[in-house]
């Protein structure tokens, strides 16, 4: 398809997509001729995915383009492109090492990986942003008086594990690597918000049921 | 305890103490002379609340005033108060009513919620920030191009309805329905970002699971 297609079946603007192609955001068509290029199905959902990432996400422009470098890196195995996309999303402040609480957080969370069983994980430790931010998370909570045990924490990551397994199992059924990636990337920016909605949902569900209206 | 007491108990300054006073965010201590009040473990707890709300969920402080206020209203139900701590949260925009994507998303809503037999829920709908919200961002997905099921959701859902019953299987176990109120509200702003936390973990676990590192 032409441009002006590819701008009709997406909904985004051409000013927008060749705002995209000028930053590297979607690779360029296949020229034609000196003055046209051909588009297809993969710039199509390219386009979705940079449009949920910066639209939906607000993940500035300069990140977008790591994170497509990666998906887009097949010398990379499959764990560290479906990884290495969600590492490059934006996160906070790494937690002080010194920070007496920042210790404690880590001791609980290093002690209900070990009870889950997440080796994996527990091996990434501190190379993990994931990890290092739920460190952070969990030592601000223990400062603002809510500190949460591996006790506490066990059964929400059991149950997030599960949500984790549906990703996977959707992952999965996708042909091509890159699919894959490109639906890791979208299920975190665009799903994230629609669990916190569920959840939401679920406790105003369960809040009538148990209190009554 | 004096001002100070509660200060040094908090780790909150003296001078942020007394701006969430001014600012009605705390209730004035117990008079004991013309000068001095006296403050108690209620004073302690709604300061770690407030704080949580105020620094973490970077709620505006007008939207925090209205949500005590709802907290601390016993002629409301329990369940209304419970909810409408929530209900008060800062949400996004509306969705519109005569966009057809929004209708196409709200019947899937409505659909999963007469799947799930979430029926207080469904009996909510539109009078539900909560749903309304749910709404806008199933609308804005499927305009991404992600569009979301009825039976998409329902298995997230149900992990979803897991997680509130550990919440409210929490709450239960407070004594006063203030404790239990103030609870509910700082796990909604406080506990989300653990709950994602844990969900990116699990799925970075999950990933090297299935597909090696």
């Amino acid at each position: 398809m032409r441009l002006a297609d590819l701008s009709e079946h997406s909904g985004v603007s051409l000013a927008t997509i060749k705002y995209y192609l000028r930053e590297g955001l979607l690779p360029p068509g296949r020229l034609v001729n000196a003055t046209q290029a051909e588009y297809d199905e993969s710039h199509l959902r390219r386009l979705r995915l940079v449009r949920a990432m910066v639209q939906v996400g607000r993940i500035p422009v300069a990140t977008v383009r790591e994170v497509l470098v990666q998906v887009d890196d097949d010398s990379l195995s499959r764990s560290i492109r479906l990884g290495a996309a969600l590492w490059a999303m934006p996160h906070h402040a790494d937690p002080d090492p010194d920070d007496p609480t920042v210790t404690a957080a880590r001791a609980e969370l290093d002690r209900l990986l070990a009870e889950l069983g997440w080796r994996d994980a527990a091996e990434l430790g501190e190379i993990s942003p994931i990890y290092r931010e739920l460190v952070a998370l969990l030592a601000s909570l223990h400062r603002l008086g809510y500190p949460q045990t591996a006790e506490d924490l066990a059964p929400y990551a059991e149950q997030m594990a599960r949500t984790a397994d549906l990703d996977l199992d959707r992952i999965e059924r996708l042909d091509s690597v890159v699919e894959q990636v490109e639906l890791a990337v979208a299920g975190a920016v665009l799903f994230e918000p629609v669990l916190l909605g569920l959840r939401r949902l679920a406790q105003e569900q369960q809040t009538i049921e148990r209190f009554g209206l």
